[in-house]
């Protein structure tokens, strides 16, 4: 028996530097797929570089959808404003950061490559602790994604193999996941989270992602070691 | 009411082309969405363009998605040869043209522009009768992917419609898929089948596609309009 290939969507945040470092854990030989979608996510796509490169992947992959292109999403869309934190909205408010069927595109992608590999488990940084206003982080959906992943490939077709999409987060605060990644060694000076950074790449410490990510460092008594745009936040 | 817009999925082939006949039949106001996916296929986004056109949709939007960069099919990989027809594996081989993921990724993209435009209607072009062989084609496979599409977007999620996926050749065979489009006016001389064209875009003749293509014009005792590479097979 080898080693367990496994695909790990990267996009150069913490969460799913975090998971990269938890897949690896699990003795699974990891496979970086990182999804760039919009214009403001090129920080994050440079971020997802050098974690890979750390986390020493066995692969890492970057690939190109325009989902700008469809609109409707502070995320991709230049004319809509990236909201100050408005974390509060309530559990199931779903917020304008939210970019439609982004988890559902990005899984797509994994599995394409993953049945290329023969990599059978999926990895994917979503949570709901801190994020339940997603439709596509919540466990029905990974459960129903999982149950198209294996009607919809030869490789499941075949009997080769049953895929699994693996959220180990799910069920984590940012609190908890930052714990976990440094106790697994995660170095988060590598990781971006900012919806919004400047042109040198600062993180712009207001908007949901940057706010979370603060407290969640504060939370643990420890200072975010990542750049932001005044001083430190 | 206004009318209910529909996203359709069209490759600039036989079978989309008249997928997007019926949905403007059932009354749908159609946005076509094609997906460029390999090298191959460059003839099937010109035909895309002409259908459109022809059939005066409210939008078309070409996608590039770099499946090529997976590898794993004849489709996508110029590494491997597109076979000549190899129709009659049995009804559940899957042929090497089968493409990996690639109607989980198509249809991913189609939610992600449906959700933006309030469109809850996807159609897909797939049918078994002469394609069983790929798993993304079954309507397990269909049904499954209708109950993800409903649980990764914030418009099902608020309630604000039920996306249905809409496969309305399923069970037709080609020949009965021909005699529908010609029904409701297409233009066949505008699509594109082939595996494996030649520079001019002139169709093969002998791949899988053509081969079916050929054989469902023949019994319907009409001659199939577009250029082939030997005159006419």
């Amino acid at each position: 028996m080898g080693t367990r290939k496994a695909v790990v969507l990267l996009s150069g945040g913490l969460d799913s530097a975090t998971t990269l470092a938890i897949a690896g854990q699990g003795g699974f030989e990891c496979f970086a797929l990182t999804c760039l979608y919009g214009q403001r996510h090129d920080v994050e796509v440079e971020a997802s570089r050098r974690i890979a490169s750390a986390m020493e992947v066995a692969e890492h992959r970057v690939m190109t959808i325009d989902l700008a292109a469809f609109g409707g999403s502070a995320l991709t869309d230049r004319g809509r404003m990236v909201p100050r934190a408005a974390i509060g909205l309530g559990p199931r408010a779903i917020p304008v950061t939210y970019v439609p069927a982004r988890n559902t595109v990005f899984l797509s992608l994994a599995l394409a490559w993953a049945e290329v590999l023969a990599a059978f488990d999926i990895f994917i940084g979503v949570h709901i602790a801190d994020c339940g206003g997603y439709p596509d982080c919540r466990p029905a959906f990974i459960e129903a994604f999982e149950h198209v992943a294996n009607l919809a490939t030869a490789a499941a077709a075949e009997g080769r193999g049953i895929f699994r999409i693996r959220a180990p987060l799910l069920d984590m605060t940012k609190t908890q996941i930052i714990r976990k990644g440094i106790e697994l060694g995660v170095d988060y000076s590598l990781t971006r989270s900012c919806y919004d950074p400047d042109e040198m790449g600062r993180s712009c410490g207001r908007c949901d992602s940057c706010v979370l990510r603060l407290g969640a460092f504060a939370e643990l008594g420890l200072r975010d070691p990542i750049p932001y745009q005044n001083a430190h936040p």
